[in-house]
């Protein structure tokens, strides 16, 4: 092939990688540099698909990954986040020049693409952080694009991103979101919300297990009914399949031969950490990482097991009947609404901090094809947005009236669950805040008087301007 | 005053420093110079205390104040944390010499701590991170101290900080507790206990206000009542002074003119986020955290009682005879006790991958007077950990057996305050902790079959060994 015939480059030949290298070639129609550390692992993705091979250019070098590029050149990086992506940034720098685009579409950390972006920034190269979520199949047919850097470059980016994202009616699920970080801090936040999501419905999987006592496809029934209403996304859908899947080895539920360990490291750590620097109360999504630890120290559960497996409970009044049913999934979609709000609470203040302008409605647009959290849900959030300013997601009329309808379910599975003795961390969280944001009178008064006490940290008055501090009594 | 007489300098004459001088002067008998950038509020302190004026010696400048110094100094630095440390450092480290001690005792980001006691290793001087606690009348009449360095350097400051130290008995609440950032890290976690154990007291408050409907006084009757037994700590002494004092100007009970809006930010927010870097399940301290950060939007929150003031609870159960207060106390009691088991397992994790190896019986004795959370239930702490090796506080056999009696009331009070809209956010991040750690069998086995359907992260297998991936049906 001749020189500098490629659309684009992609550095990084993992499954994430190859697969949005196919994705450009196939719904694209681009001709695809693709670079890895071992070369032959890319000529092995072009030679396994013939039918693109020809718009599929293995590199066997640096040099000629470069040399294959159409000037101004556009590289996308899709490595392990961290160290590899300064290791990639580091290889590919050198052979770039002024107007060159320089993607990471990893899951990083927004503090390092922020940082990358203004150390690259004075060579006149641009660099670009972008979220990419869908998993590996989204990455291959269509995923949900977050783009961060400077918005003259996404025009440029445009033509080649549209054509290969997840569409939803037509419209395509990339946008540009705000300069240097954004792109990857909407992604973070994305996974928060999905280990949120995630675990609110184990949590109603484990009242309909053992609180009710049904079988794992019983389950994955109930999951497959509810996603034909408000519940309805793609979580939902996987749940009811898991769920109903056979062991092919055991004949048994495949999920009951699962072990219940999760790990946590990542994203969804991130975006609770950025949710704490940023001083908003993002308590599902923290509820739902630490469920994730909790469940990492199983040995440690099984022997708390032995100390607390016969402690007196109250009968889990949980019932698999029309009713019951009906509670919990308003329950679940109650919890639903309130944790994605925190999320959407988390990037508004990101907004406000970092100068983003983040278009919150416009985020919501683009998650609804594509991404894990893809729903019918997020096309309500889209509406949402769209009708008006929104204060918080509880705040908008549209949620506002279903909080009110679902918030009694709600109240309900979370106080049966709790005398049963079942554990439902990221609900309990959701309804807890709920009740706290919908107070204007709470309780930190007290909290500030015992700061002005013993380490005079003043309070203000509800009656009068100013900041106070009182001579308390001696303890 | 000859030169070089000054047993140690405090650089650092905001309330804490100046404090800690005077405790050093008058419950230590040593020479103590006094350094700050306004030299006239150094001369203040002096002039002020004219009964330990003669052991107090103001420095005209940075020269003066290191030449005051007998020789190995030793210099604490006690201002802001962050960039007034740095420069704090900057400002004296070039006046001292190999095997003088430099201190920190201000309430450092133990990262910080670390990387300063590295940047400066080399020198040959010590830089010592060390946690004080106690407020501004710790500071002056005994403080918890928490020390963090190398260990040979603690046997030289040992004579120095136990004569300043709060005593329990008699025994000195001051250790060495690991090298580096120890000291800090520790009482990093201390401060995220201290806002689980005000939330959950804040919590409780709110249900005996809101719920019962009880005047600030006759709760204050009631903390009052509960610091007599299990509960027995100064945060409670303090809840019932504080809901007791009556406002000079109006003559109601002074909380109920405060605002209720608390901050968050420094140790509070840095504990959660720690104990999530190390993913550690930290729930009850994220909820402290995360509720102060919604007591801080306050319009926000007058707006959404606009919206959901007259949503559909239950009527509060919760009554104020006997019974209803036992069951309040025994459920304070024990969500308090997963609170700390929280903190302590996040310091136990932490000490692991530190290389601290941390005494936490040590950091319970050193607790037990002197801070914050001082209380008979610290004493508790101390002896399980002498008892035997401690999984988690919750396996220790006291708190085990204490968890069993009480996790019923706890029960019980979250969910009558999930049904009346009381909000709880600790308090059941607690319950819904406990719940989820003595579940041998967790729910995450969904969770792992869908990261496995959607992004192949494979999962393990309850009947055997090995990391397996299934192939799913498509979706």
């Amino acid at each position: 092939m001749s020189e500098q015939q490629a659309d684009l480059g992609v550095l990084g030949m993992g499954t994430m990688g190859a697969n949005l290298a196919l994705n450009f070639a196939d719904n694209g129609g681009f001709t695809v540099a693709l670079g890895n550390r071992t070369v032959e692992k890319a000529y092995g993705i072009r030679d396994s698909n013939p039918a693109l091979a020809e718009r599929l250019v293995p590199a066997d070098s640096i040099e000629h990954f470069i040399s294959t590029l159409k000037s101004p050149r556009v590289v996308v990086i899709m490595v392990n986040a961290g160290k590899p992506v300064d290791e990639q940034i580091d290889l590919v720098l050198p052979h770039l020049a002024p107007g060159d685009i320089l993607i990471d579409a990893g899951n990083a950390d927004f503090n390092d693409t922020v940082r990358r972006e203004r150390a690259i920034k004075d060579t006149g190269i641009h660099f670009v952080g972008m979220g990419v979520s869908g998993g590996e199949e989204g990455a291959r047919h269509g995923p949900s694009i977050m783009v961060g850097g400077d918005q003259a470059v996404w025009q440029r980016l445009k033509p080649l991103l549209e054509p290969i994202s997840a569409k939803f009616d037509a419209s395509p699920c990339v946008d540009w979101l705000g300069t240097d970080g954004a792109g990857h801090f909407v992604k973070t936040i994305h996974n928060g919300i999905e280990y949120a999501d995630m675990q609110m419905i184990a949590e109603i999987y484990g009242v309909l297990r053992d609180g009710i006592g049904l079988s794992a496809g019983e389950i994955g029934d109930i999951f497959s009914d509810w996603n034909t209403r408000g519940l309805q996304s793609y979580l939902v859908e996987i749940t009811a399949v898991t769920l109903r899947e056979k062991d092919p080895e055991t004949g048994k539920p495949l999920v009951d031969v699962i072990v219940d360990e999760a790990g946590q490291k990542g994203t969804g750590r991130w975006s609770v950490i950025e949710a704490q620097k940023l001083g908003v109360g993002a308590t599902t999504l923290e509820a739902a990482v630490s469920a994730r630890g909790i469940s990492s120290r199983r040995a440690e559960r099984a022997e708390a097991e032995k100390l607390f497996g016969d402690i007196e409970t109250a009968r889990a009044e949980f019932h698999g009947d029309h009713d019951g049913l009906a509670e919990l999934e308003a329950a679940l979609e109650t919890a639903k609404i309130i944790a994605y709000a925190q999320g959407y609470a988390v990037m508004a203040e990101a907004s406000r901090e970092f100068g983003w302008n983040l278009p919150l409605g416009g985020i919501a647009r683009i998650w609804r094809a594509g991404c894990i959290i893809r729903s019918r849900f997020l096309d309500d959030i889209t509406q949402a947005y769209e009708a008006g300013e929104v204060v918080n997601l509880l705040q908008s009329p549209h949620f506002a009236s279903r909080v009110r309808e679902g918030q009694a379910s709600l109240r309900r599975v979370v106080a049966k669950a709790a005398l049963a003795g079942l554990p439902i961390p990221a609900l309990s969280a959701a309804l807890a805040y709920f009740d706290d944001y919908r107070h204007a009178r709470g309780t930190t008064n007290l909290t500030q008087a015992q700061r002005d006490l013993f380490g005079a940290h003043t309070f203000r008055r509800l009656d009068r301007e100013g900041v106070f501090h009182h001579k308390w009594p001696q303890v």
